[in-house]
């Protein structure tokens, strides 16, 4: 992707983190990023082909950041663990792109044209998360009667439920990583000491 | 509460789940509820003051057809099941709360003013599951070592999560039941046969 691309969609985040999707303006993504209307026209057509493309851009820079909060893992129970922890963390890039994400989704339910590309993100999301947990079952690090993409997606949708409550101010950060390792150790069964 | 701020709170929940909280004039409500904006000021005070009240409404409504679901329930088990399937529901009513509810959660990352409220309604309604938890840990139906205010947190944190995902169309409504009776499960342990 061409730089400037990658330019106006890192403004378009931080504008709908700032404002929301709907206070998204392409005049003032224009002057965030220091581009001009004309040429992000140019590039994403129109406003709602920017915001899915945001929305791409988005799922992108969240598998980058997770992909980094599981280099660590020693093991397939502990990739899935970081990928989802990877999500409630106080960086500002973390922060940004869960607001972004969230107010997307919201979006997704009075605007048809978000829903197609919002179920594919979220799909693959699910996935990855899915074959974590297949990958420890192998391993015998879960349970073996655990349906992976029965899991994957209830723990997926509580990431989104806790990040939502975390950024709006009804739970603490640290509470809301403490019950979602909970939610891994309800769903997998508890780590075999 | 007097028939019309009744009225005027009814038609509050209709607009911000037909347009969004951000959406929300107050000349569109007053239009919507055939009342004058006068009326309206005189009630809510103002904007602020409005979305507080809708906030709490729209509680007490969700107690209002939760209670219903919950009537019918065998036991302290089957009553946590439906207090959260009542959310998850193809009806009009809940529709509409439902999204008000995740419009007003998105909101309150951007208004602090919300942040309170919300967070009140929602330790509410964990509270109430905890409860129910305790219950079913009493009458031999949930395991003990489970921890009743988190396993509560976590479960109501998933239905925001599996609603949205319901609402903007990326998770279809009986796999979102399906879901959620699946959470109920790994959380509180099979039910003894």
């Amino acid at each position: 992707m061409a730089d400037r691309q990658v330019l106006i969609l890192e403004a378009a985040v931080r504008v709908i983190a700032r404002n929301g999707v709907r206070g998204l303006r392409v005049e003032e993504l224009a002057a965030e990023a220091g581009v001009s209307t004309a040429l992000i026209y140019y590039h994403f057509k129109d406003r709602a082909g920017l915001i899915r493309r945001t929305l791409g851009f988005i799922s992108d820079r969240a598998t980058g950041y997770t992909d980094e909060a599981i280099e660590d893992a020693e093991d397939a129970r502990e990739e899935l663990l970081e990928l989802l922890l990877g999500e409630l963390q106080d960086i500002e890039r973390v922060r940004e792109n869960s607001i972004a994400w969230g107010e997307l989704r919201a979006s997704a339910i009075f605007d048809a044209d978000l829903r197609g590309p919002l179920a594919d993100s979220t799909r693959s999301w699910t996935e990855d998360a899915a074959e974590m947990i297949r990958d420890a079952q192998k391993a015998g690090l879960a349970d073996l009667h655990v349906e992976p993409l029965d899991a994957a997606e209830r723990l997926t949708a509580l990431v989104e439920g806790l990040s939502e409550r975390w950024l709006s101010g009804s739970l603490g950060l640290e509470r809301a990583r403490g019950l979602l390792a909970g939610a891994v150790d309800a769903e997998l069964g508890r780590r075999p000491a």
